[in-house]
């Protein structure tokens, strides 16, 4: 079968490599139906976090499940399925609390499991899925194929964006600020009002991010940054900073924009991957009770709710998607996302 | 009248200065029943933040009104009154957020105020209180001597720890840790119990400490600090760190303890006064989902509520205070606390 492999600094090539099979009793074998790259691909992409020699990349897939081992009960051969972008069992303490990312017994797509066996990447024919029954969520039935990309997006950005919105206690009647208009942050637009956000503004400098950021639910849109960005923040919130701001880039420009737009006693959920920092500014924190909750998202532990709105039609992430490639053009669907030609490509085997 | 002045590093004399009188018609004169020394007066008092020239010290006391201007209508002359550490309208937008640390109109005892008018310190015989409907909080009716510790906590470490436990999201059944045995540490146990935690890990080497977080709710203490202590507290926590950690010091140090003892999706509630730093480390707090919440406390929004439980006798922080001296003696009570010969220090005028 083909997968994707990363070989260095935007070289990214699609190779044949052997089909995956149930290798412990745990495992399920899925046929990809469609993939997708994500921004925090691009970060290795890009070497800023650069791969040292070739390895399967990919963490979100939605499929088929063609094989089940001994012990797999909660999914069987057929199913449709959404695979998170991390492995967890579901049953260990921190996953019990939630925080799956955190499993004792999990581990991530691409890189090597707690035995040292490489697990496969998402952008391929097929994967081989380790705690299938922790990790994977099925449908209900064989879903519309008109939702596989929404349900898609249940794998990671859908689910980090509700993360970032959850982490900053969103409510109803909250003001929400969005940093960032990738997908996560146009996902995080979606769940602030899910949540039943007042007001949410959106950041945005990009005229088709922010036609996609209202029709999600973004009530106004600041395309300034830095210290006009805060004024005008704080211009439509009267005069003061936002109950929560969703952080959802990861520099260190976008942290301090988020924590100067939250009033004192608010929060930041944050859920940008921290690209080699920033620290946090204490002293400016601790002055007005700013809060910073969030980290990597969970998305497991969401799956559910989420996939409850996505199958009623209550909410469509899959618009996030502008661009669909088949599995052939991987390496253009990295370059479309790089440049910022595209928002998000989804990718068909 | 006399009145605390700090003239630099550990050089803390009491002097005659002017009497108060109400300067601007919200304005309140109040006559110190009981005043304390606060840890944070101890960073200016070792040189850590050093006084560059003669100032009032102390934002800690509860009193009896004297004197009211024509503005103020919610105390009256010879009102019992509890002055929070902070001088606050109540009424501005982030006071109606709860955070009046923040309030708009704001001012600091011993600073000046936004007009440049030097505010009076709490160190002394006489206070001039402005914004005094906001600030004060009366009494119903004169309170039994005994509980005027108790009501003088309330100022500040009581109201400090309930906010760092507050911020951790303390509830019922919690697990919480405590870092830091100082009165705001031992406030913070009492602020957890109060609130319904389950497990209360004090962390603590003083004897005396140890004994008076127990008396508070404390079911453990741990006295090793650093990587044994995270080892001691999982071990005491089921393996994983705790829902809640309290932290109450404001070091680097003490910060990296909360940190390392909180389980991942747990909250560290943190009031310590950050000592010029730590920055935060993002990478570590977003891989685990860490969640850091808390910051100068609000204690003027949590006064009634607390409040109404001292004078129930429902808590009795006022425990804290292990060392009376009349304000003649202000110096010693510096050097007492300074030498941690003293948990915390009440004067008598």
């Amino acid at each position: 079968m083909r997968a994707t492999l990363i070989h260095g600094t935007r070289d990214i090539r699609l190779a044949e490599v052997p089909d995956p099979t149930v290798h412990l009793p745990g495992d399920a074998v899925v046929r990809v139906v469609a993939s997708c790259v994500c921004g925090s691909d691009l970060w290795p992409y890009r070497g800023v976090r650069p791969a040292t020699e070739p390895r399967r990349i990919g963490h979100e897939f939605v499929g088929i499940v063609e094989e089940v081992g001994a012990e797999v009960r909660t999914v069987a051969p057929g199913d449709f399925v959404i695979a998170p972008f991390a492995i967890s069992d579901n049953t260990c303490r921190h996953c019990r609390h939630g925080i799956t990312t955190s499993c004792e017994n999990g581990a991530w797509w691409g890189q090597p499991d707690r035995h040292g066996v490489m697990v496969d990447g998402g952008q391929g024919e097929r994967v081989r899925v380790p705690l299938a029954d922790g990790t994977l969520v099925a449908t209900p039935e064989q879903p519309d194929p008109a939702l596989v990309p929404s349900l898609l997006t249940l794998s990671d950005v859908m689910g980090t964006g509700h993360h970032a919105a959850v982490s900053a206690g969103v409510r109803a009647g909250s003001t929400v600020v969005v940093v960032g208009d990738g997908a996560v942050g146009l996902c995080a637009v979606l769940a602030a009002r899910r949540l039943g956000a007042e007001r949410i503004v959106a950041m945005s400098r990009h005229a088709a991010r922010q036609e996609l950021a209202r029709a999600f639910g973004a009530t106004d849109i600041v395309a300034e940054r830095g210290a006009e960005g805060v004024s005008a923040v704080k211009e439509l919130l009267g005069g003061i900073g936002a109950d929560a701001v969703l952080e959802c880039v990861g520099t260190k420009e976008s942290m301090a924009q988020a924590l100067d737009s939250t009033r004192p006693g608010g929060y930041v959920g944050y859920v940008g991957v921290p690209a080699g920092g920033p620290e946090l500014p204490i002293d400016k924190m601790f002055g007005g009770n700013i809060n910073v909750a969030g980290g990597v998202a969970p998305v497991r532990t969401y799956l559910p709710e989420l996939l409850g709105d996505v199958l009623s039609g209550a909410i469509d992430p899959g618009r996030v998607f502008d661009l669909e490639l088949p599995l052939d053009e991987v390496a253009e669907a990295y370059a479309a996302m790089d440049e910022r030609r595209a928002i998000k490509v989804l990718l068909r085997p």
